[in-house]
């Protein structure tokens, strides 16, 4: 397969590797994500590129990439020039997570090293020159971490990285510099929220220094219940504090949901049953679905799964639907571009289809 | 089978005979109804009658009723006398329309003979002596009342009625004396209740001397948007002109009512299919219902039946749902009274459990 092929079953496919529903924790947290930037020496930051000298940037991470493609545990890296897709293809790598919203922006010189399985990938010129990301499913943040950072030691081998002693990484934004290491987890708090608790929760832990923001970062806050809980900090720290700290928060959280899913399955049963069964019944039957409905609905029918309500359906086909809810995904398996009463329409179908012949 | 077992096994299903979807414009007509109110003559009404008088009159009914029985077209009638039955049992045969509301409540004398099949019985001491009933499925006014006038004529041969030449029958209540009959149809107006046109085509039934009441008479105002419809006058006219005259506008409404269903479908199919299919998820996916909710959906699950959007789904089989809606019905087929709460799950299960076996 050519790069742009295995970039076309990754764009059109709902299941990504790391929404399995394997790892550890994996009814409470969704997934992990490390990520890493770094830039080269020597060379002006992204922002202050023009085209030709971005595209020069570019071809030279592309080279590094290649030389050491393959080596190593870290498999095989496909390359894709984000100027030779559309908008729409842009967007869908974006609902995947795969790409940032900012690095979908039309612009010279942008480049995406991914590998087929989706757990691994390389934002070139995003807003720094590298941007490496690692995704795994459940509460896995040293697993992400090792795979990101051995990625960074072989490009480190054949790339000059911008580094201060004292300092660390210098980054385009300083709030990225030092271990330049953004870790984060992706948490699906149903049970919080169904019992008016989740503000409570997630105040607590912006207090001890960490972000949260919704699943598709800061402007969706919440959607399906779903929330990104990453570090502030990447200056001060070592690597494997900030792992340490957000695992420990995340452990946290993940304690409180499964209390409260404990006792509303204790004083709700009857309730939370109907619920689920309910969004279940309009998810696998409702003709026209918006976007936000679906993640709505998918959060309860999620949480029916963890709990048990749900049988004869995996975790990994219901969160496939979350992929299914997101309008550019949509057009992309249909094959265009439409309105959005269209898409809530094809949504629907969409959803209705893939659990039809799976559940009940 | 002893009365007592067919009894049993009416008080036990939710089909009835007479609620199949067969008979002409059933789509939207659920069932017509004749009733002919009677007294025997030189005897005080029901409600001047103490307890073995009472009794003595029901006798005298039923010996009557057995001394024709089975002959002519009009089946084999069976008996029962109400003091022997449970409250709840009543209750059920009120929500099979097999008695009235007042015909359930305790008292000595009250009888009840009916058939099989539902579709004629015979209310002894109720509000007059004698109150004869045929029910058809779609509008049947004329066979209804072909079959309520034949055995009358059968119970006018063995009984003598209080008539006066020029009254007409008497009746306890003088609303009813004249022809003594009381011509209804039952009619589903989703269509027209889905645009907000129900209430002008009420108002419309009214100004011609019609009544208009719920799926239970008065007090039940439009559940599931089923309205009974039925003459006013009993006096004055002759049988044919009321049941002609209610036959008409029946016919008329039922227009109007088909009429918005192939505009709502010209102008919103996208969003009545969306309707009618999240009320089938619902309906087949909750694990409570309350009787007025599961009405609701049952009127959009039969909208959509109707209008061929829900294939898979006789009339027949959805029809049943409203019989199993009833929170009386519930606790029948349970074998024991429950609290709201236990009969709302009971509901649904029923439900769920009736139409996942035949739909989809």
């Amino acid at each position: 397969m050519t790069d742009r092929e295995v970039l076309d079953t990754i764009l059109t496919r709902a299941a990504s590797p790391w929404m399995d529903g394997s790892g550890r924790l994996s009814d409470v947290v969704l997934s992990s994500r490390v990520r890493l930037a770094r830039n080269l020496k020597d060379v002006p930051f992204p922002h202050l590129l023009r085209g030709d000298d971005a595209k020069e940037v570019m071809f030279r991470i592309r080279k590094a990439i290649d030389s050491v493609n393959g080596k190593g545990a870290w498999g095989l890296l496909h390359f894709v020039d984000l100027e030779d897709l559309t908008h729409l293809d842009r967007m869908v790598l974006v609902e995947k997570h795969l790409i940032s919203p900012q690095h979908a922006q039309p612009g010279a010189g942008k480049g995406l090293a991914f590998r087929e399985d989706e757990v691994l990938d390389i934002m070139i010129n995003e807003e720094d020159h590298i941007r490496l990301q690692c995704l795994y499913s459940g509460l896995e943040l040293e697993e992400a971490w090792v795979a990101a950072s051995g990625m960074d030691d072989l490009l480190e081998e054949v790339l000059p990285f911008a580094y201060s002693d004292r300092l660390g990484y210098l980054t385009a934004c300083p709030t990225n510099a030092g271990t330049g290491l953004r870790a984060s987890v992706m948490v699906h708090l149903a049970g919080l929220s169904m019992a008016g608790q989740v503000g409570r929760v997630l105040t607590a832990v912006n207090k001890v220094g960490l972000v949260v923001r919704g699943l598709y970062g800061e402007g969706t806050e919440g959607q399906g219940n779903v929330f990104q809980i990453s570090n502030q900090i990447t200056l001060g720290q070592t690597e494997k504090e900030i792992i340490d700290n957000l695992s420990t928060v995340a452990q946290q959280v993940v304690s409180e949901e499964k209390r409260m899913r404990e006792t509303l399955l204790r004083s709700n049963r009857q309730e939370v049953e109907d619920r689920v069964w309910r969004s279940m019944g309009i998810l696998t039957n409702a003709r026209a679905l918006t976007s936000k409905e679906a993640m709505k609905l998918w959060s309860d029918v999620r949480m029916g799964v963890d709990m048990g309500i749900i049988p004869n359906l995996t975790v990994k086909q219901i969160n496939e639907v979350m992929v299914m809810s997101r309008p550019h995904f949509v057009q992309k398996v249909s094959g265009r571009e439409m309105p959005p009463s269209e898409r809530d329409t094809k949504r629907a179908e969409l959803i209705r289809h893939h659990l039809s012949t799976k559940s009940r």
